[in-house]
């Protein structure tokens, strides 16, 4: 089987840097790790305290249909801030109303591995590196796109092992991660 | 001089823990640190930056009439969220719709003490213990109370020089704190 | 039953802020919260991953003897740092060296209350609230004055239900907290 | 001028993900954005306090010699901690002996652009996300490779304006949050 081999293509001179075929992306995404960013989304009472977890459902990269956070790609020349925005409106629509936190520091970082065993954080066709955050939802989300469901389970469910066998790479520890981070960890 | 005096006093056998005369206060303040909460209001836009900072006009414990942050003590059996919301409340009028954060972590420390050189937090009456935290207002201000004045200024001036010298107390800190914390810190 | 008696006490007109009796103490502990530090001592491997948790077995408040960090009170006119270094070298002996944190940011805030059902964190005796810091120990751990023992358990280990069932106060959720901070909580 | 141009070139099959001739890193820098760590080296005395900041001299991306802190490209596989722990080796040598945080949580994100207007963090070659970590330096550094010199200046004059003004791409602003998050920001 030979090693090299030799392909023609055509360069475009003056790129759009936002857009990528999906062969591209998928060269990419065996050179360099992607910046990603996830998205929990909470209610929150009066006094702040998260009440309930949002969840989509959805078919995941593993091919299986799971619970879900929003997640999704940082795009070149993208701030976190309007990645955060773009990905929160593709998947939970535009009546969700999502609060962007003031600070630009996650809550944790997930780093996503095609090897499972690495950091317990799983996508099998890439590493990505993404930053966690907390949004509070402050409308009504209607999953748009991919996502065939949301729901909203109670902050005690979201720690629960019920919620933990439906999620999967690793999102029902980014959840649990943020209950601790609220204080709402049992 | 002598160094012990005898007083004779009546104790409250059934205490009303939230009650304490100005005196009990006095005394306990030279004894023990006091538990405090201060929230820097803010105004985000749409994608959670801080575009302006809340300042009070009031009479300080210094004896000054200074810009301060919302700063409030911490009652016996009430939460950290159960204080800020009082403080809040107390400072900015009911109608200010403060967002408490999820998480009771907060974005920096302050340690006043009698002691300017100490820590740089200054408080002449007592050593307090205060966890600050960044808190959006979605409606208006109307303070009510002590507070003499409440402004809105944009993050870019809430960094300068101007403003420090009209805060005391180690306050214009914490606002910079809190924009270094934001992303917002020039 | 009378409501009210007359008391007479001495009173010192030179205080000592840092002494004060066990009558007094426990008068101020029914008026005001106290300020705690929580220190949750870690084993770091070379790349900073939490590889153990060290846990004394000790007296506690609420008359049990279980697994236990590091907690202590802040005194009047001491930094939080100081405070740490305090209780740590109490706790852990003078050949521990632990590495104090470089923020004052506590990873959690733990309110310990006499009810237990209004936070989890309880404590008979006091309202408390307490900071929380992780402490990576780089020395021997050499319990002295009221610790019957200090144990390094693996990261795994600390977030089972054997450590919960051991614990009391809270402290178990403290150290779960710990974890997911960390990136260790599975 | 054409738009678009055929090129021939030779792809490896059974790539080394960790491996991109300059070409390909050029290609890919102008497609996604790219994960980076940034790190600040500080020394801390007995109580956790930064007294020092320490800063490369080197040769930047825009074309100047600079002050520097630490900052290198997250490799496809590697976690962020071995990221860190090379970038540091690589940069302060073998024998700084540098303390990889216990939290993944980075205490600032810097979104260096390619346009120096968009976030005030530039890098003219790409736009890279970079997670900047506080990192205490318990040994000696000794700057090996593409480092000029190395300087520990003191909190105080890290904070200055004299430091900003050797420093480009925004990395003053990374120092004095850095500051402001180890509450050393006058």
């Amino acid at each position: 089987m030979p090693h090299w081999v030799a392909v023609t293509e055509w360069i475009d001179l003056e790129p759009d840097h936002n857009w990528l075929s999906e062969d591209d992306l998928d060269t990419i995404r065996g050179r360099v790790p992607m910046v990603y960013v996830d998205a929990v989304p909470v209610r929150l009472d009066e006094l702040g305290r998260v009440t309930h977890i949002g969840l989509l459902l959805r078919a995941m990269a593993d091919g299986t249909i799971s619970r879900a956070i929003v997640s999704g790609r940082v795009l070149w020349g993208e701030t976190l801030r309007q990645a955060l925005a773009r990905n929160l409106d593709k998947d939970l629509g535009p009546t969700a109303f999502p609060r962007i936190p003031s600070s630009p520091t996650p809550f944790t970082i997930a780093e996503y591995m095609p090897d499972p065993e690495m950091t317990g954080y799983h996508d099998p066709r890439q590493h990505a590196v993404s930053l966690a955050f907390i949004v509070p939802i402050e409308g009504e989300a209607a999953p748009s796109q991919e996502a065939l469901d949301f729901v909203w389970i109670t902050s005690e469910e979201a720690a629960g092992p019920g919620v933990s066998a439906e999620m999967t790479g690793g999102q029902d520890r980014i959840v649990r991660i943020a209950l601790a981070f609220t204080g709402r960890l049992p």
